[in-house]
């Protein structure tokens, strides 16, 4: 590849830059951001070679979106407006399902895979981006049989390269699965940060009580409020869903606590505890 | 010291005895647990030397208690009955109002020093014990005053020596305290362990979705549930109330995505973000 686009300079974009650079140590790597600030930092860093504008897309081999996903819904019928017949483009974003839908009709549909790379970090921004984020992770891609297939190759190979392992799904299943597994654990994070903010706001040692155990809990709640309230808006309804059963469920511990059922309380914990085997394997 | 009993082979209790052979290499490590299993296991693996029984402790230097607080509330006053002048008692338990009022009275009380090392790992059981698990970490005594000052300076030495960082605190407002920045922690992840796999139980593969963010959050769902069922028993009123605050929060948050308040969600995360700052120095 020759001329690569990055739209979208944060974590997600710059992190896919750097390994970029590794796999394509060739290729000039253009950065488009709609913040300037951000634009500097990334040349600074040395992830991207040159600013660009989506104007100058049309010769690009690939372009990569990396943006908010209620953004991306907006910029990616314009970005495949831009670019020229070989021109593969892959967002990045969270959620699938409005994505898809967005450029169901678009002319230049076979020109555009959708994918999401489960891999992030609880830090966001250009000085967030590092090498080998994407190593060891698994990226969903959907719909892949609306891709060309010469094109898809290019990226698949590329992904592969960079260690992913590649799976398959619907974005409708996507959108309703990864509610679960991601978008509730920050949820449950966020609102863990606050209650405990909430109750000891006055006493400032008191923190000093807190453990590992409390820091990995609530350590995606240092996650970035902009994307995460695009990921939430987007996939509003399974993410309501998901917190409803959650809710629900912490409703029943409460009330064996308060019936003082320990039996209870015990089995649910160790009807849990395989979540062990389950983690297995992820980092 | 000379002669020191553990009482409880299991994380704590062997993670401690790890450390002591460090400090103390001279000494004896007797170790004493309900389980046969778990004394063979602690002779196998090396960290007591000896097998023993709680009429053996008349000589101790140093008795640590590592035991579920439920049970511990009963052993201590026994514990107390067989010690000889010289003794120091220390427990380990994660709460500390039940078991400072069962001995309040106690003849011995002096020879008893309330802890809480704020350490620990999602493992259980000897082989779970590590050397180092206290390094770093807050030990937080309770009532330091009521034990002997002559025994006390004995173990808090001992303490600083493995690298704990010593607080004080009464144990009313310890338990109160711990319910927001360990114990909620605890019943968050296993909940939302559950909500995870109940709704995932069918789709054996859809762990493959499941990034380090999710691993994290849940990472407490693997603790024991035997001592943590005895953690919410002893400390019930405060976790109920740590529980209601949480639920309310969280059934907030769903409001304002039911009503599409996205900046109110945005909000609520950004003012949460500065758990960054507060989480500095938490390992």
């Amino acid at each position: 590849m020759k001329d690569i686009y990055i739209i979208g300079l944060g974590l997600i974009g710059g992190s896919f830059a750097r390994d970029l650079r590794e796999q394509e140590p060739a290729a000039t790597i253009y950065g488009i951001d709609a913040s300037e600030s951000h634009v500097t930092e990334a040349l600074s860093l040395g992830f991207i070679d040159k600013s660009a504008v989506l104007e100058d897309i049309k010769a690009a081999d690939l372009v990569v979106l990396a943006i908010p996903v209620d953004v991306a819904i907006h910029v990616l019928p314009d970005v495949l407006n831009h670019i020229g017949d070989d021109t593969i483009v892959v967002d990045m974003g969270s959620t699938k399902q409005a994505i898809c839908e967005v450029v169901s009709s678009h002319p230049r549909r076979r020109n555009f895979l959708a994918c999401h790379p489960i891999a992030g970090t609880e830090f966001s921004g250009p000085s967030a981006a590092i090498t080998g984020l994407y190593n060891g992770k698994t990226n969903i891609i959907c719909e892949v049989e609306k891709t060309a297939f010469k094109l898809q190759e290019k990226v698949l190979d590329l992904f592969k390269n960079m260690g992913m392992r590649i799976r398959y799904m619907d974005p409708v299943s996507h959108d309703k699965h990864i509610a679960y597994v991601s978008h509730l654990s920050h949820i449950s994070a966020f609102m863990l940060g606050k209650t405990v903010i909430q109750k000891e706001k006055n006493e400032r040692d008191i923190f000093d009580m807190a453990g590992s155990g409390f820091a990995s809990t609530v350590r995606l709640a240092k996650s970035n409020p902009v994307t995460w309230t695009s990921i939430f808006k987007e996939n509003k309804e399974n993410v309501l869903e998901t917190l409803t059963e959650y809710i629900a469920n912490l409703n029943d511990f409460k009330t064996l606590l308060e019936n003082d059922d320990f039996q209870g309380v015990h089995d649910e914990m160790e009807n849990t505890n395989h979540i062990k085997e389950i983690l297995n394997g992820i980092k």
